[in-house]
């Protein structure tokens, strides 16, 4: 049996078509982007194409879009620059954020240079609106407010308008974790009052060790790696040329296909849902899934039992890729803090199934009749 | 006239062998490798052998191989660490180091975290070691000294295992910025007293974008970028597969042959500074040229005319390649804060040449003719 790969929200595969775009920068077009020569003055070239490109897309201005080893190191600096440069001694943030947040704001309320406070989640996976007002109201500082766009464990989407309005009116800065919403939903920046967003290529079919971090224009911050001018003096270290190059393709090959591609993926996961739920007893989603939620990500809930605490190393014998959470924290084995939050039930297991426009629905039939099997 | 490529100081072609090696993990092995299943595991037993490899290579142990984006996030992490994790409260650099290790320690001087002292650079620019040991032994806090082990713009070399004496004696943390030796220079860090050294891909014919952190096993650090449990809980962010693998073939690449590389390599350095001695008049070298330098690195010093200030815009019209300094500070045009640094003559022009196992005598015998003709 081929193996059918169900993880797209930990990673994809990069599309031959954004390889293709690769190449030439990883055979004959190696200059030093920031040599003066011929040379040097190709590979900026193609940095500069490939920043304008994404600004276009993001509609963004260029001077705002910095290219990052990762989602990562995007919401580090993102975090980090708010707390020591922008003057937040408030973080606002939430429980089920990626590790990439969570880390790092308890850092920085465990040196002292910020404090800390976790806005409810509620049943349904959302974040509690009325209490996030709370904590801006009765906020004496100026605030932080760092929500992902899309959660990666259960899909559930923050209505980024509706914070970005309160960040406005209790003049909070504010960043939010797209690493899953870019490249899977069109951004409009240039009318969306956030200050930081960040992606990362290989979540849309582009290379890995590549991200990008939107800085708004009306901010300055200090960088976070510190060095050469490159990324006008924002990142320093050399480019990683053919990966700017692939995250700027593969980010264009996503926005040209979006209304296909979404289309499909989400005819995908509630397929899936439907066949789950004729076909296995007690079966549950934790999440929104069907209302504010991203179209490629599928919790599915399992009443716990012998069988089903082996369901991921099962699906591992049976060629199928699913995971508990986040990859991130696959090593760890702790359980999703993400599902803990809000949905904590001893009695269940998670699994996340996550889709692609390479799945098929044949591939979701073998992995349902194979979840009956298993479960 | 072909492009004569004389800045592999700057970066270096990536070799066939070396994207072969990536190309696997570019098509049909993308699994992220902190995921638990079969697809995430063949990229975790990729990521593991490179490590392997790397540790072999510099007779480490692996578990002192670290994976980063570059030198620069190296540099910067291992410095921050040194001052915030281990008590480091007195850096000791050298106004000559790359501007990664350079802005970072301004950068800690600034915020107050440690008082920084620069020790002084002979006129062969040589670092002073006996000011270096009186700086040691007046300092009443605990030192970090971070010296690169080769200078990028004229090749001066450290001995490396004299500063690690000195930094044994006074229980100071030794970082060396090696980004331009690993690769180039065999190491034996069991038997080197030295706490953190960094590498870069790029530099020795590997890809860009990613690098290494070697940190000492008898320290312990934080990670410089925070979320998942990515490198051992070092460094977070989904790792970059191919680059880490191209990382690990270029090195063992160049370890095979290094003999014969640098040997060859070390001859056109040789020989372009004879024929630029018989044909150029009064052309001199910057840094000890005939001594403890790297075989791969000529930085000239030509006699500032009208001509040879247009040198190194003329030699990119020609097809040559060649640069005033670093590649990372080449948009600054300020002049080398190196050369100034130990060699400070107004009435001087500075021109790195740097050369790879890829170029050949005619080259050099093309760019001397040049450069008699444009001087």
């Amino acid at each position: 049996m081929n193996r059918i790969y169900l993880d797209n929200a930990a990673t994809t595969t990069l599309d031959p078509v954004v390889l293709d775009a690769m190449m030439p920068y990883l055979t004959t077009n190696f200059g030093n982007p920031s040599s003066i020569y011929s040379y040097g003055r190709e590979s900026r070239l193609a940095i500069e194409n490939a920043r304008k490109a994404v600004a276009r897309i993001l509609n963004a201005h260029p001077a705002e879009i910095f290219f990052t080893s990762g989602g990562t190191e995007s919401s580090n600096t993102a975090i980090t620059a708010s707390v020591r440069d922008l003057g937040c001694k408030h973080i606002i943030s939430s429980p089920i954020e990626h590790h990439a947040t969570l880390h790092t704001v308890e850092h920085l309320k465990h040196t002292g240079e910020a404090e800390l406070s976790y806005v409810k989640i509620q049943p349904d996976g959302h974040v509690d609106m009325a209490h996030l007002e709370q904590l801006l109201s009765e906020s004496k500082v100026k605030c932080l407010i760092t929500l992902m766009h899309a959660n990666n464990e259960v899909g559930n989407m923050i209505d980024i308008h509706a914070v970005g309005e309160l960040a406005k009116k209790y003049n909070a800065i504010f960043h939010s974790d797209t690493v899953q919403t870019v490249g899977h939903f069109p951004f409009d920046l240039r009318n969306t009052y956030v200050h930081f967003i960040t992606g990362a290529g290989h979540k849309f079919h582009g290379p890995k060790g590549v991200g990008m971090l939107y800085i708004n224009e009306n901010i300055k911050i200090t960088p976070f790696i510190q060095g050469g001018s490159q990324e006008r003096n924002m990142r320093a270290g050399t480019e990683n040329l053919y990966g700017i190059v692939g995250f700027a393709r593969a980010l264009q090959l996503a926005t040209d296909n979006y209304e296909k591609d979404s289309a499909y993926i989400k005819s995908l996961k509630m397929y899936m849902k439907e066949q789950l739920e004729k076909t296995v007893a007690d079966v549950s989603f934790n999440g929104d899934v069907n209302g504010r939620s991203l179209y490629t990500v599928l919790n599915v809930s399992f009443p716990k039992t012998e069988k089903s605490e082996m369901i991921l190393f099962n699906l591992d014998i049976n060629n199928i890729c699913a995971s508990g959470g986040s990859a991130c924290t696959s090593g760890a084995d702790a359980g999703s803090h993400v599902i803990r939050a809000f949905a904590a039930n001893p009695n269940r297991m998670a699994v996340r199934f996550s889709f692609s426009k390479i799945n098929t629905k044949e591939e979701i039939d073998l992995a349902v009749a194979k979840l009956q099997e298993l479960i």
